[in-house]
């Protein structure tokens, strides 16, 4: 054992300086163990006042009085990490984009891990610098966390809850109850290269896939949208369940008939070919970095601009179109019919997110 | 199957009325099985209108521009259910505390659920149903949620995070580095119910307890104090690592020197016996329904008799007082002597929140 000890902002006391190697049962005692790792750990990386004060609760100033938007997560994915991403930055993208799909300003996040004891220090801490780098990106400050530390074999590496606060400002009115008929449906880019790139990840697939997740924080494309457009109706990232089931959502949630256009759907061909392959359809497959914006029509060209020129819009595209008619969604199929699109019956590519 | 159907307002697809018995991997899918577990087990009981709403995120109002504080706990207890509670009343309470103790009225919670493929859905029912009633005494609203599900033997049972929002009113500065020599340190009852309790429920001990956890929201009590002292420095809840972890944190926050008398802690004779039997010091056992208060001289009294007037705190009583001198907790003994009260080292009594 080393004899340094670090000292923190009076946040916890001090403790010795340790390298250990694995996550022990010990880490998660609330003890001296629990205060090491997040003095060493957690501390250095989500630096930030509310946090360091080390009291129970994070305390920040909301400088007006308004609505608050609050979301929460858990993340489960196996693996953790892949290619275009790990659970870390899935995490903290993931409730980010909760609060941006209601309009809202992310601002403060929240951290609980369960750690599996045994886990590798290097994982834990390559997945801590992850969620810093995703929290930097998106503007927020991770200011309160938890954790807890289960037996080997009582939890599968390491779970990570996320919620979040955000601020909505003024006149602002996105909800998955706000399409209209007429409206058009625009969609943010590509279907299915998170799904389909963790699973390429599990070693599950019989063939190579050159395929990143598609993690992104979306906040910065929603400010932009509504900056240069008025009537933006509903936003929602289709994460489980794909886009298929977020639209059925919004046209229930709205009372509208949602019709798509299946040969303006982006798809990458790695996707398409691997759920081909697959017997999956790409409609049902997570995605963690788009969005599905529904607007009026003589703010579909705006938005769409907008949605273009952000980082993580460049394939954004108008996919469909809202109407009169039963709460559904229907597809213009390539070969001229059209179809209903359900909601994701039954489980698909478990453990995704 | 069943072909009725309950019409959410609004909030997410219709849903086939079905009496599953069981959890499985598709009510995690983000699909038709997970809208229906939300619709017939999650909204009947957290009814409120945010969360009715189905969005992304939750969205509330703030009548005044000011502080919030915001906290977060994963709750990862072995049994589910034991004497006085279960994982879902500790998941509220735990969080509803946290923010009670800077000072925050607990206004908003998230929860995220980690449930293991097979796990009883009259388990997850019964958990559902407690922190509802919790939630309700404490005057909280669940106003976000996510649900995932691990298959069978990747996760144990069931895991909760939980996360909150609360207002703090404005002149209120409650943080661990507020301790002031002169000082008096209360506690609000007995020390180590929750651990011992726990223990006990898992049938680890070779003998019998007559013992409930003392799981309770203190946001009322911390609401009665405040109100009838104004010099209150320091509120914390003694959870994992028990009193003695959490006055050091203290004494290390404020840099001073904490002074107990032992023959002033409270014990339960269950406690205190079982603790002897097993060889543990109780001042390092949970609790997960008290606080210690640290108020300045002249408020004690009112800070006391405030908190021995709480549904919580009939057995309150002063344990200590605050010094000038090195941060540490230090502990007058029964037999007359000094020893120093460290911070809890490695592990104790895991799984115990």
């Amino acid at each position: 054992m080393s004899a340094d000890s670090i000292k923190m902002e009076g946040s916890v006391c001090p403790v010795p300086l340790q390298h250990e190697q694995k996550i022990v049962v010990g880490h998660g005692s609330g003890g001296r163990m629990t205060a090491r790792l997040i003095a060493q750990r957690f501390l250095p990386a989500f630096d930030n006042e509310a946090l360091a004060k080390g009291d129970d609760a994070g305390v920040v100033e909301l400088a007006e009085a308004g609505r608050i938007a609050v979301s929460t997560d858990a993340h489960i994915v196996v693996p953790l990490f892949f290619p275009g991403g790990d659970i870390g930055s899935l995490a903290v993208c993931g409730t980010v984009n909760d609060l941006a799909m209601v309009g809202a300003q992310p601002r403060w996040l929240t951290a609980s891990f369960i750690l599996e004891e045994g886990l590798a220090m290097t994982s834990l801490e390559a997945v801590i610098a992850s969620m810093q780098a995703a929290a930097r990106e998106a503007g927020v400050t991770i200011i309160a966390g938890d954790t807890k530390v289960a037996e080997h074999g009582k939890v599968d590496g390491m779970f990570i809850s996320t919620a979040g606060v955000g601020w909505v400002p003024p006149g602002r009115c996105i909800s998955g109850a706000g399409a209209q008929p007429g409206d058009v449906v625009l969609l943010s880019g590509t279907l299915g290269d998170h799904g389909i790139a963790v699973l390429a990840a599990r070693g599950d697939l019989e063939f190579e896939v050159e395929l990143e997740s598609d993690i992104a924080p979306l906040n910065s494309m929603v400010e932009a949208i509504l900056a240069a457009a008025s009537g933006v109706h509903v936003l929602r990232d289709p994460t489980r369940g794909g886009l298929a089931t977020t639209l059925n959502e919004i046209a229930f949630q709205s009372g509208v008939t949602i019709r798509l256009k299946e040969n303006e759907l982006p798809l990458r061909p790695a996707v398409s070919a691997a759920c081909e392959m697959l017997g999956f359809d790409p409609l049902y497959v997570a995605n963690e970095g788009k969005l599905t914006a529904i607007v009026a029509p003589e703010d579909a060209e705006q938005a769409l601009a907008a949605m273009q020129h952000s980082p993580y819009g460049s394939d954004a595209c108008v996919i469909g179109q809202v109407e009169e008619g039963p709460a559904q969604v229907v597809m213009e199929t390539v070969i001229g019919g059209t179809r209903i699109v359900d909601v994701l019956a039954g489980e698909m590519l478990p453990r995704i997110c």
